[in-house]
């Protein structure tokens, strides 16, 4: 039977590390397989690719590399990870998908939605998470949680107004695709969040029993 | 005045270094400013996604995802060096372009010549090259040249069949673009290429003074 496949997107910051671990607890107390992932990232190759993306010294980078780069990792990932997991049975956990490409790449960077779904197109061979959890957390609290552990990269450098449109592009995300896309107040305790994540998918493992 | 974007293609072994080098020291005698440069890489970003693609090690590599670390690679390429050096007057002679991702990842992976062109539309900017050199040289040729040598890497160790693939993807473009590609037979005497290709080169400026 196939398994599932979970992304969780928002700002950095907004709890998702942790709420990804109570995830896994969650299905491997089930007794399901899970693999926890990332993006950029999640494959050897990926790996490499993110650091190229990452790097605090590469200000030069071109929007459009950017987004191929992204692009190209996933890619990779679906290919290696997410599409063999799922199918046979696994419960992969993903930290960041293709939507966080829309919003920064498309909104964030301005290179336009349109531009970055082609591009992702050919990357995701038809794989699209089956639920999104989205975090909200104003941008403000997200990067200052973030840039107080003193480590930000060279995204997380960027103006405080990139981050406002990022915040606005996952807003209309999650108006368009309202039946994947659950937005969560990732203001409250972590008890808190973690309950109403595992209520959204207890719903879907429901609907598909 | 805007320069020139002059492009050289086809099988490594098939002396593409040798005759830039001439075609460099032609224009620098006429007064010209003139770039050198490669792909994959031809940027320090470039350079470290060709690093990916090129490691022997990644033989887990997805079509895909070489497809797009090469559009990355290349609007890169486009943004910082190819773009502002032609429109700044230069001659700029670049080892391998789109043309190589079309034949290569389009028919030597099979991943179709359309896919390949859409994603490096998005990557070129619509700079394409004024003047294509294709070297012909039978791929058993060029192989054996490069093997010798006993430093291939990850794409040249392919089989054979899939460089007789490319080479006949090559002929393929050479006879949809006959105004920009101009087949050279690269089995002659260095001299006799060079001149063949100035030959080429004088009928482009004339064409445009």
């Amino acid at each position: 039977m196939r398994g599932l496949f979970i992304t969780i997107e928002g700002p950095d910051g907004s709890g998702k590390t942790t709420q990804m671990k109570k995830i896994e607890e969650y299905f491997t107390a089930k007794g399901y397989e899970v693999v926890i992932t990332r993006e950029p990232g999640g494959t050897r190759i990926g790996e490499k690719i993110r650091e190229i993306i990452l790097d605090k010294n590469h200000v030069e980078m071109d929007n459009i590399t950017e987004a191929l780069l992204y692009a190209a990792s996933r890619a990779q990932h679906v290919a290696e990870v997410i599409k063999p997991a799922v199918e046979n049975g696994k419960i992969v956990i993903c930290d960041r998908f293709v939507d966080s490409s829309l919003v920064y790449q498309g909104v964030g960077r301005n290179l336009g939605v349109a531009l970055v779904e082609g591009i992702n197109q050919v990357a995701i061979q038809g794989i699209m998470p089956d639920i999104t959890f989205l975090f909200k957390l104003s941008p403000q609290i997200g990067i200052q949680r973030k840039f107080s552990q003193g480590n930000e990269d060279r995204l997380e450098r960027e103006k405080i107004d990139f981050h406002r449109r990022v915040f606005e592009g996952y807003m209309q995300l999650e108006a368009l695709y309202p039946q994947r896309i659950r937005g969560i107040d990732a203001s409250r305790t972590i008890q808190e969040v973690h309950e109403e994540i595992i209520g959204h998918i207890e719903e879907l493992l429901e609907s598909r029993s």
